[in-house]
């Protein structure tokens, strides 16, 4: 009988794995799929719990692998939800819970159409791995780095890789991403000297360097975008000085920018680039500015190719829609794992990710578990 | 036998009047000039101590006026003080205490000058009248304003005003105060649409229009100067934002500006700048900017005349120093008293006032008794 990917994700839904607990997510899916013949290992670390599950052998000349997560985020206002947000309430063709979409529905389409696959049409000289972590959402320090990590040592690896997060932007199947801008932010602090408003020449305002470097970082055009990529944006987040008297000019000011780039730069040519910008401004106004760079990933893509194309083809036949192949949006553990194999993202439409009352129609989640199942069989095929 | 004005300065240290306490200093000086002859009323409002003084008629020909205060600012840290700060303690030459030179030493010396010249060379169809506040460094509202509220009301009046602030720069002398720059701050707040940092297009960033307006005000030369007044300045005192979130852009930003402008402009005309300059950019972000402006006083200036000259004259005869006719530095309650007469500010230097270890020479406190009285002879001579 094949698994019911709507019923997986209700009994992962009633548990409630807010980041960083378990909530029982993980135990239930290692059941099932050792079940089914899967080799499970808890690879947890930092008080994060992580599931790595292979069918096949570690050694076998294809490993097709599936990179997704079982925490969510918090309920937030439960008083404002109109249902239980752990009690996987099925209504009007609706799935209702939080993780409904983001993305226990994911997980769930995609262990069903493993354990369907293995079981009905077991592959030769194949392997499908399973690597799920219990904190995508939170710092993700100890979460998919530390299975790709603990994969490493213990000699497991993927030949490619599909994230099941929602990706799809209008329908499903109108989006696959093969890739994702970087992201840094960068804090600087504009250092001059304090004196009375009344006397700006013995005082050294930093507050006209700032604006004016604030001005000339968010006026540049970075670039005119790239063959997969939107342009690069930067964006000024906040600038703060904290100071209450209108007869003083401050000593100090503060602000912050986060840039999301494309692949024509790196976390290390932007920070140049700022330092060189900020060491302009200081010299024209005789101040001191320092800068703090947080670097949260670089760009990456998997150019379009056969992965891509393998998934491309599954989504349409499935659909009949065409995806997008698209490097926008946020980070996501994808940023990991492109470090170990080629890697792509297909996944529901997110509408109500994050957000109280989060749903999923039930059709989309049998849908998306019959287009990860051609998946395999076509890769395998 | 002359009044002591270091003495005198010595007894009105030991009152603490820390604004807005009148800590003895008022009554001090009404007994001394009441035993001299002076008709002393009482023109308290609004929790603050003011002291109106006259010798001589109401009505008389020549009322010159001498205005000051007795208020103090705090102490500060107390323990830094190498003194008591009320103990006027006098140690090599100098006279130590809050208040030593901002500006009991200057109440006293024109409280001095004034009792000996009416006790020794009682003028003819004359007055000399005394207006002292004990609110100047405080919110002002009911200090000298009132007094001269309270005058009006009671149909007394000054033909010519002295403002015995400490106006001197370098030595006793060099620097008289015909006028003073008007200054108004403005507080600014740009409202765009919040947003995450990844989808910069989806949202609308106030503070790139914050950015370029701040840096177009500082940038903006207002005036070369007049031919009494510097040129007129800018600051901006504070921008702030208060996003903690690097993945946000904030729906708002802030900004306060401070000008200090000289009788090229008024808080009307540099009100209605302000607001063009803001609608401009504004436009060109699409984002709203709304102002409030607080305006603290209007430039003024007593074109250099009678009253400059007859202080002019006093002062280069006392101490051989020529002073300059200076509108620079910040407000003083000058501004109230040009709205009822000629005025004209002359004192010591001040180079420790609101410091801690605040102290005066005891030779200056005796050199401005001389000027101030030297002023009396020679306008009623």
């Amino acid at each position: 009988m094949p698994t019911d990917p709507v019923a997986l994700t209700a009994e992962l839904i009633r548990c409630p794995s807010v980041t960083p607990e378990e909530g029982g997510a993980l135990t239930l899916l290692a059941e099932r799929l050792a079940a089914a013949g899967f080799e499970c290992h808890r690879a947890d670390r930092g008080g994060v719990a992580n599931l790595f599950a292979r069918w096949g052998a570690r050694d076998a000349a294809r490993r097709f692998g599936f990179n997704g997560h079982t925490d969510v985020v918090p309920v937030g206002d439960a008083g404002a939800w109109s249902v239980p947000p752990f009690g996987a309430e099925r209504r009007d063709g609706q799935l209702w819970g939080r993780g409904a979409t983001d993305m226990k529905s994911g997980v769930a389409a995609f262990a069903a159409a493993a354990i369907d696959f293995v079981t009905e049409t077991p592959p030769e000289d194949g392997a499908v791995i399973l690597a799920i972590t219990g904190d995508e959402e939170g710092p993700a320090v100890d979460g998919t780095a530390a299975l790709l990590d603990w994969m490493a040592a213990q000699g497991e690896s993927m030949s490619v890789c599909l994230v099941g997060e929602p990706t799809s932007r209008e329908r499903l199947g109108d989006t696959v991403k093969i890739g994702r801008r970087g992201s840094l932010s960068a804090f600087f602090t504009v250092t001059g000297r304090q004196g009375h408003s009344a006397y700006p020449h013995r005082a050294r305002n930093p507050l006209p360097a700032l604006v004016r470097l604030m001005d000339r970082l968010a006026s540049a055009r970075l670039d005119e975008g790239t063959e997969h990529f939107d342009p690069s944006t930067l964006a000024v987040v906040t600038i703060d000085t904290g100071n209450p008297a209108t007869n003083v000019i401050p000593a100090q000011g503060r602000a912050t920018v986060n840039i999301r780039f494309n692949d024509r730069h790196t976390g290390e040519s932007l920070t140049r680039w700022l330092e060189s910008e900020a060491a302009e401004v200081a010299a024209a106004f005789g101040v001191e500015i320092a800068i703090e760079v947080k670097r949260s990933g670089e760009a990456f893509l998997t150019p379009p190719g056969a992965l891509s194309e393998l998934v491309t083809r599954a989504v349409e036949a499935e659909t009949g829609v065409r995806p997008e192949l698209s490097t926008s949006g946020g980070t996501s553990d994808a940023r990991f794992v492109k470090d170990h194999c080629a890697v792509v993202e297909f996944g529901l439409t997110g509408r109500t990710m994050h957000q109280v009352d989060e749903h999923v129609p039930e059709a989309e989640v049998t849908a998306l578990k019959a287009i990860y199942r051609r998946i395999l069989r076509d890769y395998f095929g």
